[in-house]
């Protein structure tokens, strides 16, 4: 599906306009740990990396279309806006009020949805046929995993290669590039990271095959995802080597030890591979953690510790 | 007091033990704007680099003493162990559980007074002579000053000069280490920033002396002094240019927007330099800001934000 040199020339695209985030250690989650957050990434997450991947492929300013919760919206706003192209995004209606001022701010239109009733794929496949937009899918694209893998690669080239590599896992681009690369570079274990009340993942591996679960009630809204991808899948099932799950309680530990003691702003989803690891769900010999965004505002945050 | 050569002497002695925080640009700030946060210096504050500069100058094994209920308690502490020192640290009894429990985690034995009744600089002295230990001041001291200084140093080195170098002033160690530097390094306006219920260093600008205030009550806790120290007035009345204040709210606000938009945990008094910034207190066509420390719960940033 994608090889490891898709996920090195994504890197050379990527270079000079996505930021190399740092590394962090961090002693308390144990002696060999180091995680990547793309927090500092532009527009704060990790997606940004796949969606200017993608989108610097097109024809110089083809007008794009996105569907997305939230970091995938920012992302693919913030790179139509670097090549010069039109971004339209398709939003759930509840959607927190800083993504979508966020994605309106890069410059894009924003199209609302109810993500408990409507079916945000077919709206934005007729949305895209009626207004002949290029869609940006938020995974299941060889370019967005190739690029979202690019955050892995740099963690590895920066702090060594790590025993096992911990991702969080949602639609599945990230571990999909993330995998991709590790495995070629020799990291031994690709364990992915999901919110236990959206274990989709870990019940599509326990069967061997995707399974479909309902939108799942949890505070991580970037891991909302009812079903693997079809690529994601393909790739992640033949490299990902374990799915574990959190507890919507041990995320928010986990963002409180991440402000409290790393100084990182982490988002709940971002949070799961810190929550795997302080809570002893993962333990390996050297770890590295993606640490996928850092969009949470003061006030949800606040929320969340109360 | 203390000259340029004395800020490069501590960055050769820091090198390898203080991190090298990274310097973030903020467009929202300014068009040329950079930060140094030092939330992710070791202890969580630039206080290390003074407290190491000091204690490592000091014979082997010198067993030290600080008070302060704050960041240079646990710089103190850390410092002592890194040089296999023990560290006695006189705190009030009613010192916040977190930060007692940091300075016992990093080795410290901590001896409590009543900040009511009994003088801990009176308690400092008697304890020293005692017990033989070398008082670590938390300010002022030339080798605290030049280890304070070396954090605008990297700013100036990794950022390029700036026009104007903003940054928070308490006791004055890091003005005056910085101002000393920067001025070298050809920055062409240092201003302090302190919160307005603490404006003691406003007042002594204004009046050509040292004058003192009653203990102020603001949020920035570590910007707690009621006079200039003695050598950090006579450093900084000759090469700081002005002194600004910000207000409790807007130091909030400040954090409020490190965190959302810089992904940063910044403490109150961490945050002065962006509030000056935020509210157009400073203006300048490049700037620097000096973002002193991280040092603060997710309980207390809930509460400071509600």
């Amino acid at each position: 599906m994608i090889a490891p040199v898709d996920v090195r020339a994504a890197a050379r695209v990527l270079e000079g306009v996505a930021h190399r985030t740092p590394v962090v250690r961090s002693r308390t989650l144990g002696a060999h740990v180091v995680l990547k957050p793309e927090s500092f990434q532009r527009a704060g997450a990790f997606k940004f990396r796949g969606a200017y991947n993608k989108i610097s492929s097109l024809p110089p300013r083809t007008p794009v279309l996105a569907y997305s919760s939230g970091n995938h919206a920012q992302a693919v706003a913030l790179s139509a806006r670097l090549v010069g192209a039109q971004a339209t995004i398709l939003m759930p209606s509840d959607a927190p009020r800083t993504k979508v001022d966020a994605t309106l701010g890069y410059g894009a239109e924003v199209v609302t949805y109810d993500r408990y009733t409507e079916d945000r794929e077919a709206l934005g496949v007729a949305l895209a046929a009626e207004r002949g937009l290029e869609l940006v899918r938020p995974y299941d694209d060889p370019l967005v995993m190739a690029g979202a893998g690019t955050a892995a690669l740099e963690l590895l080239e920066d702090a060594g290669i790590v025993d096992t590599l911990v991702v969080p896992v949602g639609g599945g681009g990230l571990i999909a590039g993330s995998a991709t690369i590790a495995k070629d570079l020799g990291v031994r274990r690709v364990v992915g990271v999901e919110p236990e009340a959206g274990d989709d993942w870990r019940r599509s591996f326990d069967a061997g095959r995707p399974v479909a679960i309902d939108v799942p009630r949890t505070i991580a809204d970037g891991l909302q995802t009812s079903a693997p991808g079809t690529l994601t899948w393909e790739v992640a099932r033949q490299l990902v080597d374990e799915i574990v799950t959190v507890t919507d309680a041990q995320i928010v530990e986990a963002m409180r030890f991440a402000f409290e003691r790393l100084k990182l702003v982490v988002e709940p989803s971002g949070a799961v591979g810190i929550a795997a690891l302080l809570f002893g769900i993962v333990e390996a010999p050297s770890v590295g953690i993606v640490v996928s965004g850092g969009n949470v505002s003061a006030e949800r945050f606040a929320e969340l510790l109360a």
